[in-house]
């Protein structure tokens, strides 16, 4: 048999030689999908469930994989073949310039910024004492006007002042803070793992519920080792991966 | 308000302003659990139902997003508190140093160690020809004896000949290539993506099915250069989390 690292080892088979019914569909379905190519309109559940001689209920469950792992999608009613996840390099560069590397078209549309007050473990991020004011700004991140994520940016009020009126949230906080403010990112601290979609966030970026994100934090540090902000950035898991390259 | 960036922007509520009941439970069930503190025992469905006054079916969905995210886990056949999640570096170090660095002990034990032939993409990867043999070992990951992954490595048989003789699986590969075959790691690429465990992953994790993983593709190269090894790591999305530092 050939080795093939892209695709999950002996597609999943139990040890004890029993494949769940939903799961061999979702093989099976798995290679309808090469077969019609990116944008391909899939057949309907009951012609799927004809064709495998299953339930209509074990089609939808395998679909509903495939759909969280971002191998198909809706359109408006039918369902087609998901292009490639996006692939992010994991560095101090903007969303905007990843996004541009790729080829696509990087946007950002603003949910809210307040003024709100650090608690202890924000304010000891960032350096600050607890109740200092800071700007809580939330914007929901585009891909060619895709909804693929959302940024919460913490930062604090007194390094800038006026972000409420002299940023354009559609822009780069990291080009504002270099043009207006004369601050340089030198460095971040990042962590990243995976978690469910709360409701809010689902209705916000369009996804189904409970879709598995990857959720990255960020401290980053001006060149002089100051903190500059700390950012919450949640990613579509059907829609993106991070890439980085190591060196001994 | 505080703000907070540790928990989920105003803790999900969408902004129509209707939360979910099951969400709503979730809500009030992360504030026992902090009250609890790590590994203690959560009351039964039946309990927790009446506590707040909704169906138990309402109460196992809120459980069953604090399973995936890890906030929780089985114990017998009660529920208990979960710890923190493993922060792992980002490094071409291997996973048993990472382990070690959190104060937990590694461990790994051998699923399969077979002789397999590379297909074109793993060849072109590994800088072989098609075909070419490939070892394509599977090993579960262990930290505290808690399985924790599954790795995936696959590396030319050319490269390393006497692999399944020589090499001890319970041990470190990297350490094997640096002490056996006088190989070492130069330079890593790496691609972090999460998926759903498949069941036959799920099973030999003993994961509950459907569980996000966060899945890490690599190709190392050893200091000249050349591909030494095409690895797919897989890792409980409830159990990790991955950091770096970035410059500019």
């Amino acid at each position: 048999m050939d080795a093939s690292p892209d695709s999950p080892v002996r597609s999943g088979i139990p040890e004890h030689g029993r494949v769940p019914k939903y799961y061999a569909v979702k093989t099976r379905l798995s290679a309808v999908l090469d077969e019609l190519g990116e944008g391909g309109l899939l057949p309907t559940e009951r012609d799927l469930a004809e064709r495998f001689g299953v339930a209509r209920e074990t089609v939808r469950q395998a679909l509903r994989e495939l759909l969280l792992e971002g191998r198909v999608r809706r359109l408006g009613r039918g369902t087609v073949v998901a292009g490639p996840k996006l692939e992010q390099p994991l560095s101090l560069a903007s969303y905007t310039e990843g996004v541009r590397l790729q080829g696509r078209r990087p946007g950002r549309k603003l949910i809210s910024l307040d003024r709100a007050t650090a608690d202890a473990s924000l304010a000891g991020q960032l350096g600050l004492a607890t109740g200092d004011p800071v700007w809580h700004m939330e914007r929901v991140l585009l891909a060619d006007d895709e909804r693929v994520g959302i940024e919460s940016t913490y930062v604090g009020v007194a390094r800038a002042p006026r972000l409420d009126r002299d940023f354009d949230p559609g822009s780069s906080f990291y080009a504002f803070a270099r043009e207006r403010l004369g601050i340089a990112v030198g460095e971040a601290e990042e962590r990243i793992e995976t978690v469910l979609a709360t409701p809010r966030e689902a209705l916000l970026i369009g996804t189904p519920p409970a879709l598995p994100m990857l959720l990255i934090h960020r401290l980053s540090r001006d060149t002089e080792g100051t903190p500059l902000e700390r950012v919450r950035a949640l990613y579509r898991g059907d829609r993106f991966s991070f890439t980085t390259h190591l060196r001994g």
